[in-house]
């Protein structure tokens, strides 16, 4: 059966140039950069490499890029390491971020920092006059995803970004889910976070981009790897692939982002033909490849473990946290119902897709939801 | 020209088997195991087995072993963990623990905690009898590494868990340097973190066994990956070349130890014919693989630049600090002068070095050291 891959904000599988960089740093360039002989020079210059590659493509210097274990490690450290090295208590994030941002944010309330978590509108965007408005004495940070990864909306970080600024606070951004595949304007941001794996690079790596100036705390301590700021022996394997993902990224992120749009508003147009259905999120202002959508009376993990019946990989939401039964935050966030998040169906496209692939969703998709209908308990208790 | 790697203890070359066990994940395995997709399941049963192998070697349950991103992050995770989610206020370490753990206490200070830096013998032993007169009524946590990562020294960890279970204390322990390479008795140890890259695994993958009941909070809050232990998508393909090499850990520990013990002894005897050398760490309660050596007059980062350009990578002590160049903290705390601590040796031993290798050391070494005598200014002053 043919396997149709419609999950890649949840992962993605790594370019064959990926693994064709990577793949000398498991064999005789095995060297630990920290090390003074020439098989540690080797992996030294290997990652000094690296690391413009992945500075370049953001156009941010070199001294500002920080390798991480991936894209929540970054969001930890933007957010634990700027709560602990400043003096205010207040940090604000919105309703919708990833669970990366808002569980470290209940930590640190914990820790007895005060976090107001700004609502959002109907299609998830974050107001900047409200977030102005939430901004206290002791607010010392900021985080506003760049976009949602469960609906996709594109939050207007450019605005927030000069608020922050205006008021002397640091502004991070969550970029795992446009890094890579839309532009980012680095101009108001001071802290950003990134991920390899999901722009088909390797697992495990990630980054941190911190504005040089930026008073910050590491999360790990140790050997003072990455000029003290993540400790611990580098993955130059992964770090290599990373910049290789970039380099690729860079390349064809313009004309990925052009397909992928028009691929993306096919589905949607077929998909809410469907009766009792709709599209989550912003209508435009949405991520190329995110299609996010709802449907009344069906549970969305029945649907997705139909459709991959079907040979198609599609989530509910979030890969993160698809394992817990709750209704999603973003969902309830923008308003809808418990019994509504439920049955959601989020459909990511990616490099390999095409419009035939599109085309199967669409005739196998109504067919299934139909059937799903017949039996739901929801159903028969609603009508 | 040949090239010997003596410097195991700071990385270690990926056996071959463990790439190949590594290169499905980069590929068409490439799931996710959070989706709930086939692609997603397939990778959470190699996630499971990987668990299931790396803790059935330690003999520990599945449940309580927990991925990471390297022995860095597992010491940070222990150390923060534990100090956040207990009441106590008070850790006891020695002075002579891996930066990873000192640097995470040097921390904790600033964040209230008092640390108890334990001093230790000329062999670099922590006396169990000091660690307990150090525990006082708040005291949450003993952290005391395995085996010391620059003079290989064995610590009495089964005798310091005893005392921390008969005083109701946490014992954490940093096998990093042990783990897959010495058998480890898990009775009284209810933390350890370990490393995958030091037993010719991938770089960036790790663990921290933490004991059933254990109170610890996160290090890295997000998507509850690692049972809400350890957030962030886990790295699969990192994970099963980590559970390959613990396989092989497994099959030629017993092996690899008496063969590398010989050629180990046999480096020490060699060198320390030497005039003005000695040999830093215990005689016999040491690793297998570890030769540490003090050389009167010279730098040892330079005697590595000369080994070097003879084809032979070595160290001065740890690579993790090797690019500082303040005298090594485990040699001052053994009781070396700062100018005798400069003048340090390490040669770690690993699968693929032969008796020849020692032999070519020991050809090269003594003409390296009389000639950086010749130049050294420590020798014009001190003679």
């Amino acid at each position: 059966m043919k396997r149709i891959y419609m999950d890649h904000a949840g992962t993605t599988q790594p370019y064959s140039e990926v693994f064709k960089a990577m793949e000398p740093f498991f064999g005789e360039r095995f060297g630990n950069p920290s090390s003074i002989h020439s098989f540690g020079r080797e992996a030294d210059k290997a990652l000094d490499d690296a690391r413009r590659t992945v500075a370049d493509f953001l156009g941010v210097s070199a001294e500002e890029l920080f390798f991480t274990s991936g894209g929540t490690e970054s969001d930890n450290l933007a957010l634990k390491g700027v709560a602990f090295a400043n003096k205010g208590r207040h940090i604000i994030t919105s309703s919708i971020e990833h669970h990366a941002v808002l569980r470290a944010c209940e930590w640190l309330e914990r820790q007895g920092f005060a976090i107001t978590y700004l609502p959002v509108d109907k299609y998830g965007l974050v107001s900047p006059e409200e977030l102005e408005k939430a901004i206290r004495n002791d607010t010392i940070l900021v985080s506003i995803m760049h976009a949602n990864n469960e609906i996709g909306t594109i939050e207007p970080i450019d605005e927030i970004g000069k608020i922050c600024r205006r008021h002397g606070i640091y502004f991070h951004t969550d970029a795992v889910q446009t890094f890579g595949k839309i532009p980012i304007k680095m101009d108001n941001i001071d802290l950003l976070s990134v991920s390899s794996h999901k722009i088909h690079g390797p697992r495990g790596v990630g980054a941190l981009f911190i504005r040089k100036g930026v008073k910050i705390d590491p999360l790990i301590h140790g050997g003072n790897q990455e000029r003290g700021m993540r400790s611990g022996t580098e993955n130059i394997a992964g770090i290599v692939g990373f910049a290789k993902a970039v380099e690729l990224a860079k390349k064809n992120m313009k004309k990925d982002a052009d397909r992928l749009t028009k691929l993306r508003d096919k589905l949607i147009k077929g998909i809410l033909k469907m009766p009792d259905s709709w599209l989550n999120g912003h209508p435009v202002q949405r991520l190329p490849a995110n299609a996010h959508f709802g449907f009344k009376y069906i549970e969305g993990e029945a649907l997705v473990l139909h459709l991959d019946m079907k040979g198609i990989a599609a989530s509910t939401g979030s890969a993160c946290s698809s394992k817990e039964l709750k209704p999603s935050h973003t969902l309830l966030a923008i308003g809808l119902k418990p019994e509504e998040a439920h049955g959601s169906l989020r459909l990511t496209l990616g490099k390999d897709n095409t419009e035939e692939d599109v085309d199967y969703v669409l005739s196998v998709l109504p067919g299934i939801v139909e059937n799903l209908r017949k039996i739901s308990p929801f159903k028969r208790e609603n009508k």
